[in-house]
């Protein structure tokens, strides 16, 4: 119940087993081909895709230096460990990041991004992470962004990298011009990959942009998926993996696998409060459908709740990261999230709480998470 | 019979499955711990390494980052299409490459860097590649490179990415600071791994090098390392698929490894001759262990001999790279290669080739194979 590295199913585990093939060869072009097609399914888009063989961190990192040329001006509002993250990788590009800095727990809004925009001169592009798994927040008003980005000709780049797949995200319509996910969160696969998506927009900026490392290069990338290839070798087992793993959610249907995480989310959130404890995000409508922040009660030692779920009920979950260490609990709701998950993590929590001298209503919580699922 | 990815044992495929943990957790921190000590021994040195979720390319491409500041110059033999690529990289760096430019198919020589490093002013590092796997080439004078790069003071870095494993590279005997290698080739373990050697001289100009990104930042690596993590996550499966790996070359012994890689290799080479053809390489001394590279016959249609040796054989071979193309054949001889797999591969080689009209001699092929491994 990690907010990724999250579960995987036995068909996208066995995948791995295929033997190893030439990655310049026909059957490593069947099996490009095929997650290619099935990718641009789950990004709801007719954009280039592709696939890298790195963390999510990779694919945020590629779209920082293909895009930002030495000087430019980004704005890129900052509310959690992984926009912090993105803002440092902008500088370390030679950006300038133009930060709008709020609260841990809090979502940026349109507004402030759009005076933030009509004040700056000359902003090249918006970097926004939809979904900040330090914080289980979502930036709901990510499509009012989109238009923002639009009316005034910038670039919009969305680290989606623990949402794509969990919830509403359709590339081509909300306007994105690169957006950027990873393999073991929502897609329930084993980490390793990041894949990204590219607009005819972003193509025009990536042509002319200075220097950069070759290994996120991606024109090369460009130039060898012409050939149903990567310019480097390939991860062959995790692509196999992500190849069932995008099977799966084509055979679910795409809304009905969000809608399950919406349901599962609800049942999480609903069962939290039934219990008396309370969401780190301050307001309902921010809240995330794929990561799950809760407060950690007073009384309620952080560490040694997580290890007495880990030992006895064989449930893990993260704490929180950065400057929210030992103050939530994060839990995944992703992927393969179900009922069973649900009730399960809520009873190992609530129980834990208990065994650690906190005082949650365990029944009242269990009961919440059952109605949410009628 | 591909110069990477290898065949990988079935002990190691397994290994992918067992379930995804938290990648900041007590079982990961085992998992990363054996991997590091086996990492030690397989490059023999008391330096610290890392494990990067990359292609081979990734980690060659995290030595430059690390190691280059813009305008610093650089010796690099250009002997290939990896060598090539290695000076494009210390280009796009920033930094300046002095190319050591070699017909390909020989190797340079400790002389000639001697002679280049005194003649440039202000030359910081030698980057070499150690194997060029589109050449099937070794560079037999490293050693004596260490010790150039010794007595003037400069960081030697080596692209060890289809040796590593396979032949004899005992890093801290031979005054390596940074050494690469894949996890697809002499280690056969799957692609998506990259591992790093990194000594203190490295470090101590690691810590004064200019902007980077970071993803490839070994200093963020040395920081998580010393809680037995990684910065990023990691790619699960390939962590324990790499860990299994190292096992078994430990299980076997280095030495009795490399004297096995030796052996097969000795044994192509004999058989290659026998049949009536040559190998690419010029010198006899510069011939890799690990990639054996051959040249075309005349009559000899490269792709259509793979195809039958694929189709009929169930033998993949890889074709020449870059200008090579065409004009020759170069078969992998690494992890688990043994006599079956040479036998194997020449009686398939033969049969395709005699197949589209060239006069091969199979049986005295077959028969000086066999006699190597007497």
């Amino acid at each position: 119940m990690l907010p990724g590295p999250t579960n995987v199913p036995d068909r996208v585990m066995n995948a791995m087993l295929q033997p190893m093939v030439d990655h310049r060869g026909a059957d490593f072009h069947v099996l490009y081909s095929e997650i290619e097609a099935n990718l641009k399914y789950v990004f709801q888009t007719e954009n280039d895709v592709f696939i890298l063989t790195s963390s999510g961190t990779g694919g945020v990192e590629c779209a920082v230096t293909n895009l930002i040329n030495e000087g430019e001006k980004v704005v890129v509002p900052v509310f959690g460990e992984f926009s912090e993250r993105l803002a440092e990788k902008i500088r370390r590009r030679g950006g300038v990041p133009i930060e709008i800095v709020l609260p841990w727990g809090t979502a940026p809004k349109a507004s402030e991004i759009k005076e933030i925009v009509e004040k700056e001169q000359n902003v090249k592009a918006i970097f926004l992470v939809y979904n900040e798994t330090s914080t289980g927040v979502t930036v709901r008003e990510l499509p009012q962004v989109g238009k923002i980005a639009e009316e005034n000709n910038l670039l919009l780049v969305v680290d989606a990298v623990s949402i794509l797949g969990g919830d509403k995200l359709p590339v081509d319509e909300w306007k994105i011009d690169v957006c950027i996910t990873g393999s073991q969160k929502c897609l329930a696969c084993p980490p390793g990959l990041a894949m990204v998506s590219v607009s005819q927009k972003a193509w025009d900026k990536i042509e002319k942009i200075g220097k950069k490392p070759i290994y996120f290069d991606l024109l090369e990338m460009r130039k060898s998926a012409s050939r149903s290839e990567t310019p480097f070798t390939p991860a062959l087992p995790l692509f196999y993996a992500l190849n069932e793993a995008l099977k799966l959610v084509k055979e679910e249907g795409l809304e009905r696998r969000i809608e399950r995480h919406r349901r599962c989310a609800k049942a999480f959130y609903e069962a939290i409060n039934a219990m008396g404890m309370t969401a780190f995000p301050r307001e309902e409508e921010n809240r995330s459908n794929t990561v799950i922040a809760v407060n950690v009660p007073e009384k309620g030692d952080d560490r040694k709740v997580r290890e007495i779920m880990r030992e006895k009920y064989k449930v893990l979950i993260a704490g929180g990261i950065g400057k929210l260490k030992g103050r939530i609990f994060r839990i995944g709701c992703m992927g393969i999230i179900s009922q069973a998950e649900v009730v399960m993590t809520i009873n190992a929590l609530g129980n834990a709480l208990k065994e650690v001298g906190c005082h949650v209503n365990i029944e009242g919580g269990l009961e919440a998470a059952m109605k949410a699922f009628q």
